[in-house]
C-alpha cells in the first residue's frame, strides 16, 4: 500500500497542484469561471494580490491597523477570546503522566478594549498567558457587526463561483505566538489578512497519511479556582467522560531540536516526503484554502502587535472527490504501532513541550 | 476492501450523483457556471433538452433525417466504415480455442453513397456484416466537413465552462445492430443525438471494480481474401505480437438467458450491485457524458432505419480525482482468479456468442 499512496502524493502533484512547494498567486482577482475552473474544481489553492481588497475600508484607510478607530467602534462590544498558556488551542498538548491529549482554549467573553489589551500585551514571551479572539461561528456578524462595512460582506467571484453566499465570516485577532495547528475544514475558505501576515503550511487531502491522523482524549483549559484566566491561572483537565478526538499527530515547528528529532523519526512519511506547500499572506491578500486541505497556521503581527483576518468559509460540494477522500482515510497506513512514539518518548515529549511558566498544563 | 469500495459506491451515488438510476435532465441549456459547479466539477452527468440544439439545421430542418440530402451533400466524399459481423466492435468476443479477445472492426473506406447504403442494408437480422460510420479521429471535421454548418461547431456554454475549443468532434452513423461495450474516455464529452435515440448505461468512475477490467488479447476483423468484406467475408486473428488491452469484462446485454446466468455469477459485482445510471437520448437532446465514465451504448434507428449522433470531445482536467482514480484502479478487487470464468465456462460462451451467420468470427 506505501507504493501505492506515495504514487498518489507523487501523481496529484506531478498532474494538477505543483511540484514546487508554491502556492499560484494571481495578480488580479479571477472571473468566477476561472475560479471555479482552475482552482475549487480542481481542489488547487490560489492567492490572489491586494487588488482584490483595496477598495475595503479596513485596508484603503488601514482602519484595522488604527487602534483608536478600533478601541471606538468597538467600545461597547463583547467579544470571544482563546485562551492558553503557550498560544496554541485546538492542538496536542502533553498532559503530565497521560501523553498527549487535544487542548481546547478557555473562552472568556470580555469587553473588546480589554481583548485588545490582552492580544497585544499577551504576545510577549513572558506572558503566562495568550490570548487569541476567534470564535469560529459567524463571529464577524454575531460579534464584529460594528466592523461589517470595513470588509465585502462576501467575495464576489467566489460567490458567483460557489452559487451561494458564505457560510459564516469568522475574525481573527491574534498576535505572533498564537498557533493553528494541521487540520482540515469542510469548507472552501477564502482567507483575508487584513493587518500583519499569515503563514500558511499546506498539506492536500490525499497526502492525509503524512499527518499521521490519530485519535487523542479530548481536554480543556478551565480557570484555576481564586486566580485569573487573564494572568495565566490555567489548568488543562481532561473531558469526562472520555471523548477521543481523531487529530494530525505532526507539529511541523517543534521549540527544540530534541523534539524536532522525535518528530522526524516518529513521523518519517511528513519530514521524508515532499515538502507542504507553503505561503505568507500580506495585508490585503487573499489565500483561496480549498475544503478538505490540511492547513498549519502561524502569524507575524503588525507594528501594534496584532494580525487581523477575516475569513469566508462557503459550504463546500460533497462530491465524489469527497467520497473518495474517505476512502482514503479507511485505508490504515502505516500500522499504528510501528510509527506512534513509545511512551516514554512521549514523556519525554512533555517535557519539552511544556516551559516553566506552563505549570498550568499539568 | 470489498466493505471499504461498497461504502465508496454508495457515498458518491448518495451524496452527490442520486440513489435512483435516473440522470439529472436539464429544460434549458445550463449557464456555463451552473454546468461547470454542479456537473463538471462534480464529474456527474446530465441530460439537456433539445431546446439547447433546435438553431441546428441538422434538427431543426431534419437535414439529418432527410436522405436525398445527405446522398446529395456528400455525394463526392469517402468516409471510413467500420465493419464487424455482429455490431459490436472494440468489445469482446470469443475466438475459437482461445477464449475472448478485443476484437477491432475492419475500417474501409468507402464513398458516402455506399456506406449509407450498406449501414442501413446491414441494419437487417440476416446482414452478415454490420456497418457503423465512425472514426474517432476529429472525423466530423476530417471526412464530413460539407456538413459543418449543419450544427454548432462547439457548444457555447461548454467551451465557457471549460475554457477551451473541442479536442475532436465525431460523427456516428449506426444501425439498430451497432453496440458499444463499457469503456471509458480521457475526455469530458457533449453527446448530441440528431435523429434516432441511443440507450447508455453509465457507471461513475468510483465503481470501476464492478466492471471487472481485465486484459485481452488484442484481435483485428480483416477480409478474407477473394470475398468482399462488405458481403461478411471477414475473418478474426490475433495482433502479432501479441498485444493485451485491459477492458471491461462485463456484456449487460447478452443474447441469451444462459449467457445472462453466465455474467451473473461470473460477475457478481455488477450484476448485485446499484442499477447502472440508464439514459436513451431522443434527436435533439445532448448528454454530457463526465470524462472517466464507463458507458455502454445502443441505439435505435430512425425511419430511415439509422441513428445519427455527433459528440464534442473536450480535454479533461487531470486533477485530484484522476489521481484518486489511478489509487482505486491500483487496487486489484476481487482477486482474479475468484472471478473469471474458468476455460470451460469461456469456451461454453464462445458457442453463444457466434450465431450461425457468423462463422468468419472464427
Amino acid at each position: 500500500m506505501e507504493e501505492r499512496l506515495k504514487s498518489l502524493w507523487a501523481e496529484a502533484r506531478e498532474l494538477s497542484l505543483g511540484t514546487s512547494s508554491l502556492v499560484d498567486r494571481l495578480e488580479l482577482a479571477p472571473s468566477s469561471l476561472r475560479f471555479l475552473r482552475d482552482y475549487v474544481s480542481a481542489n488547487k489553492p490560489c492567492i490572489i494580490s491586494s487588488s482584490a481588497t483595496r477598495h475595503w475600508p479596513a485596508i484603503s484607510d488601514a482602519l484595522w491597523s488604527n487602534d483608536a478607530y478600533l478601541r471606538r467602534t468597538l467600545a461597547s462590544t463583547t467579544v470571544s477570546v482563546h485562551l492558553t498558556p503557550h498560544g496554541r488551542a485546538d492542538s496536542l498538548v502533553p498532559l503530565a503522566g497521560k501523553g498527549l491529549c487535544f487542548a481546547s482554549a478557555c473562552v472568556r467573553a470580555m469587553p473588546f478594549p480589554a481583548a485588545l489589551d490582552l492580544i497585544t500585551s499577551s504576545g510577549s514571551p513572558t506572558s503566562p498567558v495568550v490570548a487569541y479572539a476567534q470564535q469560529q461561528n459567524n463571529c464577524f456578524h454575531e460579534e464584529y457587526s460594528a466592523l461589517a462595512s470595513d470588509v465585502d460582506p462576501h467575495i464576489p467571484w467566489a460567490t458567483e463561483a460557489l452559487g451561494c453566499f458564505p457560510d459564516a465570516v469568522n475574525l481573527w485577532i491574534g498576535n505572533g505566538r498564537s498557533e493553528t495547528s494541521f487540520h482540515k475544514d469542510h469548507y472552501e475558505n477564502l482567507y483575508a489578512v487584513v493587518t500583519g501576515e499569515k503563514h500558511f503550511l499546506l498539506f492536500p487531502p490525499t497526502e492525509l497519511h503524512r499527518l499521521y491522523v490519530r485519535p487523542y482524549p479530548a481536554a480543556c483549559y478551565s480557570s484555576v479556582s481564586g486566580l485569573s484566566p487573564e494572568t495565566g491561572g490555567l489548568r488543562l483537565e481532561l473531558e469526562e467522560p472520555e471523548r477521543l478526538v481523531p487529530w494530525c499527530s505532526v507539529d511541523p515547528c517543534p521549540p527544540t531540536k530534541e523534539a524536532m528529532d522525535q518528530q522526524m523519526s516518529a513521523f518519517p512519511l511528513y519530514f521524508q516526503g515532499p515538502k507542504p506547500f507553503q505561503c505568507t499572506i500580506k495585508a490585503g491578500e487573499i489565500l483561496y484554502l480549498p475544503s478538505m486541505w490540511f492547513h498549519h497556521v502561524r502569524q507575524t503581527p503588525d507594528d501594534n502587535g496584532r494580525t487581523i483576518a477575516v475569513n469566508y468559509w462557503y459550504d463546500m460540494q460533497f462530491d465524489i472527490k469527497y467520497a473518495y477522500f474517505n476512502l482514503l482515510s479507511s485505508i490504515e497506513f502505516p500500522p499504528t504501532s510501528v510509527t506512534e512514539p513509545s511512551e516514554e518518548k512521549k514523556n519525554q515529549e512533555d517535557c519539552l513541550h511544556s516551559s516553566p511558566s506552563h505549570v498550568s498544563d499539568h
